[in-house]
């Protein structure tokens, strides 16, 4: 699939080249899904009720790039699992679904509970400073970084004259 | 742009209704750029090469679904701001941004610093339990909830069955 997309590699930002791997919508539901503990190509494909072609394309582009890890025992059905690298998109997944709980949920409540398997309350994703204390985007400054190209550094330096 | 694609509201899942809002590349990109501060047609179009057409029908998305709201002075342009729903995305926008620092970002480090105001040090998103404590997918369990459709109930039941 990335190869036939518009690439966002040349933006400047971990956000573009994120959401070049990520960013499709059925990307982004197979992570989920894998995330609930579905492994095999059946599954995924009955879950989203997409097409072969599409599925098969997806999952290529997540093994490719390291989210997932296809493993396939002699006479056994392939099966997908999330990698390391997979497995640190959970933040973002259950951010994901809890702004569509707290924003456009139903009103019969959330459709699926993400819970500590300990003490069977709701985690939640916080963003917080270097001491711990959460941290909205009032708090926050966003500036180019050691990796910013001469674009970038003209667009924040255009951006503060203008502010 | 919701019109046109396939809806994913027939899916019983918070992620696959806000994907179905934000799961695009260009809105992700849009919305970033609106938390780094931008807020006119003209610097989004700058910043992200897209062609008027795409640009305005994200707008017009974002705005439809109050995630920006659009305000124009008379005479002056119109300006593009996040709503309170929209800005209750920035730890999903620092998540993708820190994801991609940390896994596909260059050899140069980040481009972009998000930092406390107050003290310059980065911030950082985490999922923590109702103590407080951090934790990750190994410490969650996912599970039906009060607006699962029997559908959804379903496949969770046969997922059980099958761990």
């Amino acid at each position: 699939m990335p190869m036939t997309r518009t690439s966002l590699n040349h933006h400047n930002c971990s956000l573009a080249r994120t959401v070049d791997i990520i960013g499709d919508k059925w990307t982004l539901m197979i992570i989920r899904d894998a995330f609930y503990g579905f492994r095999r190509f059946k599954d995924f494909k009955t879950r989203l009720g997409i097409t072969q072609a599409v599925l098969s394309d997806r999952l290529a582009n997540l093994v490719e790039h390291g989210i997932l890890d296809r493993t396939a025992a002699e006479g056994q059905h392939p099966e997908y699992r999330l990698t390391e690298m997979g497995r640190d998109l959970f933040p973002l997944v259950v951010g994901l679904v809890q702004w569509g709980d707290r924003w456009i949920h139903g009103a019969n409540g959330p459709p699926i509970l993400i819970r500590d398997r300990v003490n069977a309350q709701p985690v939640s994703l916080a963003l917080r400073n270097s001491a711990g204390k959460p941290v909205d985007s009032s708090d926050v400054e966003v500036s180019p970084g050691p990796g910013a190209t001469p674009a970038t550094l003209a667009e924040f330096a255009r951006l503060a004259r203008h502010a």
